[in-house]
């Protein structure tokens, strides 16, 4: 098998999710590309590794000091969505329904993988707290345990500042979910917290 | 969303099976990687892309103008096996079982697609063939109406050669499919093609 091949191979398996046949596969399109495109693609890989940063402000991936969301005047200041990582962060903005800012954990607390609070972006949290700017935190996290646990110290935290008000976004049953087959938990969580209509 | 994700996210999505979502998992992983890796990535994905050839001798991938196939002289050169494109090639060479050479068409006859005879190397195999070292090609095509076609096409240029013993694989019920779900097609060959044990 040719070096160059089994080189490129090697490498792409490093990702998550491509295997052996998987690699082998994104080589041969590659051949079928044109190499400005290949090129560009490579570039961009290296690019993206090396000048990325995050944001000062909120932790979010950014090619600046800040990112578009901290640097955009329009959105509402008073409220900050915090979520575990960039891709949340993203699907929230994807829904184009929320206006204010957000701040990125980079994680949550897990005792198992050795990450303390320590470990997140709690004390920049903190810091943004402190300028007295913001009336709402929203917490957004997973509701497995350790975003539970996450949540717990968060509250713990915060009651440092007995005039935020901190909320947690609504857990219930999703849209075109089939009641047959969410699990009781959510079930459970959904009837208390019914609504009248 | 940072220009940078954006840009590597757009790029990675020009590749087979990744979406936006895989796109930006891949990014995100990078992220976690080292920077040396990420780099020695992008790097094998350029250098692939420029510095690859195809094997003079049997239009396989190679790093050289002889593949490592080609330029083995400890392998049988009366036996030619005619593969479509290089991952048959690495499919047949994995079995471990095959020591002859191979020739790889880079593709079938495909008026569909606008592929015709001169757009697969079976010139290349004839110039072979002249040579008179060759006693015997196996034709390793898939059984698509594309690949009969090529089939026939290759056994009325193959005439030329009436030396030229011309074999295609065995087609049958592979080792481990459950005959409930074969196709027809296959279980008719499987037993018009049975063998006494």
């Amino acid at each position: 098998m040719s070096k160059l091949l089994d080189n490129v191979c090697s490498e792409l398996q490093r990702l998550p999710g491509i295997g052996r046949r998987t690699a082998l596969r994104l080589a041969m399109h590659m051949l079928k590309m044109d190499t400005e495109v290949v090129d560009s693609l490579s570039e961009s890989i290296a690019r993206f590794r090396h000048d990325i940063r995050h944001c000062q402000s909120c932790n979010n991936l950014s090619d600046e000091a800040l990112c578009p969301i901290c640097s955009d005047t329009r959105r509402d200041r008073s409220v900050v969505c915090v979520v575990e990582q960039v891709a949340d962060l993203m699907s929230i903005e994807n829904t184009g329904q929320y206006h204010g800012m957000y701040h990125v954990l980079g994680g949550v607390i897990s005792p198992m993988q050795g990450i303390g609070p320590s470990d997140l972006k709690i004390d920049l949290l903190c810091d943004k707290l402190l300028t007295g700017e913001i009336r709402e935190v929203i917490v957004a996290i997973s509701t497995s345990v350790e975003g539970e646990t996450t949540l717990f110290y968060l509250q713990n935290r915060l009651k440092a500042f007995p005039d935020v008000k901190v909320t947690t976004i609504a857990r219930g049953i999703g849209f075109g979910d089939e009641l047959e087959y969410v699990d009781e938990l959510t079930i459970t969580h959904a009837l208390l917290n019914r609504r009248e209509i």
